[in-house]
Order: structure tokens, then C-alpha cells, then sequence
């Protein structure tokens, strides 16, 4: 039985720091057996993917063009959508829950794109937001470890489908 | 010629003051000559709709089910695409530019898309939102005339395409 | 109130008969006060719509690629939805029923849709199709008038959403 | 080195003969490396995903709805799209090659899309077309195994990409 699919959502270009944090993230994704999902290019994608990849994880990239040729090295399953920027909503879609690291504009839309759907999501590093109405955002975390045990305990306790 | 095409984002649950700015907001793109693109459904969506119908201007509802009867009763023409939320990022890519009002998560997966793609956006008591680069992000106004008087300006002074 | 949306299915490239009966349904429809849908290109799709606009029609266009600019100059609306040959769902999607003239791969792709989807469709100087188990499929006509005689009967038919 | 990326498309509900070739072409696939790409129900895509699945292949599935339970219980990788039958597309286009066993109209939906895309396609026990220009469609087979071997070859002989 595999575990959960979990997305690790960031930028294409990403510091130092960043992809050291996506990198632990998809390490420890990996270790608890989870599928790891992005969108396949590199930066924070490349580097969670690596992390998962190195431990035996399984990794699916969703990428927005048409070539397969352009997901990066560490993907078990390259998948070119041909969808561009629209298939950030897939990624948010396929996941159990996701991990934002960092990130640019089109984090920020796989970010809307999760809470709309009720995916639980924690941050590290990533945007922080405040909703016109101040109601209740998503957490932000330092550290990788946190964040990703955070993760794991809320998708474990949502209604299995 | 006909103008530009601008979408008015927001949630399908708003407060009286939020259709209020929203309704001034589709009144003053119709007059304008702009069409004017949404998720085609309630709340906000149905008072931008309502301000431009009114003026006799054009609007376009992309609906996230498969029924057309979803739409709101001021869209001139309503496409149930079946995408679900993922139709909101087409919302973002039909548009030359966005005035985002209130709104929920999926306004926010739109404001995403939107500044991923380069369009001009211009926020009305919306999301308010720190990148993780401390970089640039949209402005806010309070003022409906002001930002849309902003925001065609800008639109305007896109190049061509 | 307006009438239903009928697309009008073909190819970017077309023999003159073909762009004839296109723009003969797209008149007709015009007339009957339907919206005509289509990927908003060349050939059939620019035939047809130049057969609604020159009516008074209202013409939607749902183009493949990202820029506005490639749409035929007969459109009403025109939407750039950047997601290359997906956009062929959406436009059976978005229809209450359809003619195809002619076509090439697409439009066997948008009848397979149509028919998925339990739209009405007829077929002028189009794709002939046998299914696998020999069940039927959609009627085959010459010509163009009683073609959108017989789609329009079977629209009026369908069950109101 | 992982092998191309197949795609058996065809319908949820099939018959014994179908799913026996359906069951083989999976077989086949896996034994050449190949991975398998569905949509991820039952019937044909069911068979070949179990045929892939029992000799060690990787299977991806590309669900229509929401909920990944839905997909069969041979998929490596489960993709609950929430698209619909606009998924039928995506299919298409993230696979180097396809075979169609039987299948309804969705298959037809995929089948104008790959050939569309240009991929190399084998139908065995399909849809038989005609085009409008009477122009060249794709080989029809009885054998799954010239299928498999035949359309390995045509992907073998495409531009690496």
C-alpha cells in the first residue's frame, strides 16, 4: 500500500537555502513512503524530486509543455501536459496535501488552488497572505521537519477516498 | 473595435459592500467598451456582470460546472467549461487585465495565475500578499473608479497582440 | 432570450465547398438566434463565423493558443485559452449541439467528445466513423440547411438545463 | 533508462475478447519497459494496466473525476484530474504512442487527438474511419502482439525528444 501524494510546490529558481528545504522535504516525503508530485522543472522541483528520488521515493512531475524532455532528472514519471501555467491546478488536484517552498507567482496559485479544494498545506519560507475577510490562512514553518510531520499527521486524519 | 477584456475576480459569497464595488467596477469597464470576463457565477461575479449588463455591455461567464443554468442571469454569453476550479485559470489567461474584489481561496489561485502571466491586476479590499522574496506585488486601492482608471491605463499601455 | 449554443466544427484548412456550407450553417444559425461556438481559427471556423457576424450573430471563439490575435476577424468574443488541442473539449463542452464540416484529426477528436457527451451532431462532408460493436452514430447530410433543421429539432428536444 | 511512455486507450466496459487483448498489450508493454498510460478506470484500462502491473510494469492513470479511489487497483500512479473527459487529451498527449482495443466514443475523442499530435497509433478491434479527403488514418491489427511490435518500432524511429 503506498502512501500519500503529496506536492512540493516552489519556484523554478530558488536560493540556496530553499533547496536545501525541498530537498530535506522530499528526503523525508520519500522515507514515509510517499509519492512525491510537482510540477517537474527544476529549482524547488528538482531539488524535492533529488530528495525523493536519492531515498527510492516514487516522483511524478505534471509539466506545462509539451515535451517530456523538459522535466528534470530525478522524475519516475514525466508527464507534459501541454497545459502551461493552468496545469498548477492540476498539481494542486492530484495532491493529498502539499509543501510550498518559496516560490513565485505561480506557487501562489497552486497555493489558492489547494485551499480552495481543502488540501491541507503548510509553508516554509514560502508567501504569506491575509484574506480580506482575516479569517485563518495555513501554517508557516521553519524547518522542513516540522512542516512535513505537520503535513503527514493532517492528511492521515482526513476521511480516506 | 471592441476593448479590451478585463475579468473581475472575486467570491461567489460577498458582503453588500463588496457587490456594491464590484457593480461599480462592471459599470465603469462597460462604459469603457470593455468585455467583461468571470467565473460567470454569484457574488461578486454576478454584480460585475450585472454593472456592465446593465450599460449594455458584454459579459462572459466561464463556469466551472457542466451546466449553463449555473450562470448568473446578467452574462451575455456563458460557457460551462466542466473544469471546476481549474477554470480559473482561464479566467486569468482570457483576460488583459484583472480588477480582483474581496474573495475567497480561488480568487487568490487567480490573482496567482494572473501575475504569473503578466497581467495587469488591481485589487479592491482583496488579498493582501508578502512574496517570499519581499519582491513587488499589485496594487490596492480603495476606490472602484480609481482602479479601474488604473488598470485601464495599464492595459493600454501594453504592446499589441 | 437567446438561443442555444451550437459550435461549428472543422478545419483550418477547407476546400471551397467546404468553406461554403460552413458559412451557409453559420447564416442559418445566425437566423435561428444561436450563438455559434468554435476553436476560432481558419477554414470552417472562419467560414461559419462569417456566416453569423454578417447576420447580426453572436460569435464565440475558443482559441488554442495564448494570443487573441489569432482569432478569425468574425468573433464576438474571442478567447485565447492556451491550452493547444485541449481546447477541443471545451468547445463540445460548451455546446448544446454541433455541425462538423469536413475536418481533419481535431474535429474527429471534438465529434468523439460531442458524442461522449451526448451531444446532438450532424455531419456534412465529414468523417465517417464505425464503432466497434456496430452501434450507430451521428446522421450524415448533403446539405447544409438540413443539417441545422435537424440539429436545431433535436436541440428543442433535449430535456431544458 | 526508462522506456517510452504507451497509452491503451479504450472503454470502461468491454468485452472478454477485448480485455484478454487489452491484458496482453499491457504484458507486452512492461516486458519492453515501457510505461503504461491509461485513464485509469475499468474495462480495457483496467486489463492492460493489470497486464502491465503482474509482470512489474509502472501504470499511470489518468482519472476524469476527483477522488483517486476511483481509479483500478493496477495503477502505479493514480491521478484524480477532476477534468472530466477532457482528461481524454491529456492522455493523449503525455503518451509517445498508443493502442486503441475496441472502446466507445471517448476512445474516438483520444484517437483525433493523437493523431492529431502525430503520435503513432495501432488500433486492434477499434473504431474504423474514414476521413473527409479520404486521406491515410493509422494500421489496424488483430494481433496484440504485431500491435505492440509495430507501434514500438514507429516510436523507436521518432526524433529522441
Amino acid at each position: 500500500m503506498r502512501g500519500p501524494y503529496v506536492a512540493v510546490i516552489g519556484a523554478g529558481r530558488a536560493t540556496g537555502e530553499q533547496e536545501r528545504a525541498a530537498e530535506r522535504v522530499g528526503a523525508l516525503l520519500a522515507e514515509a513512503g510517499a509519492v512525491v508530485v510537482s510540477g517537474g522543472l527544476g529549482g524547488v522541483m528538482r531539488a524535492s524530486c533529488r530528495g525523493a528520488y536519492e531515498r527510492g521515493g516514487l516522483t511524478v512531475g505534471l509539466l506545462p509543455g509539451a515535451e517530456r524532455a523538459e522535466g528534470n532528472p530525478f522524475l519516475t514519471v514525466a508527464l507534459p501536459t501541454g497545459m502551461g501555467e493552468l496545469r498548477n491546478g492540476l498539481v494542486a488536484r492530484t495532491a493529498d496535501g502539499l509543501v510550498a517552498v518559496g516560490g513565485g507567482w505561480g506557487t501562489l496559485s497552486e497555493i489558492g488552488f489547494a485551499m480552495r479544494l481543502g488540501r491541507p498545506l503548510v509553508a516554509v519560507g514560502s508567501w504569506a497572505v491575509t484574506a480580506p475577510d482575516g479569517g485563518p490562512t495555513y501554517p508557516v514553518m521553519d524547518s522542513p521537519d516540522d512542516a512535513v510531520a505537520w503535513l503527514l499527521r493532517e492528511i492521515a486524519r482526513l476521511p480516506a477516498k
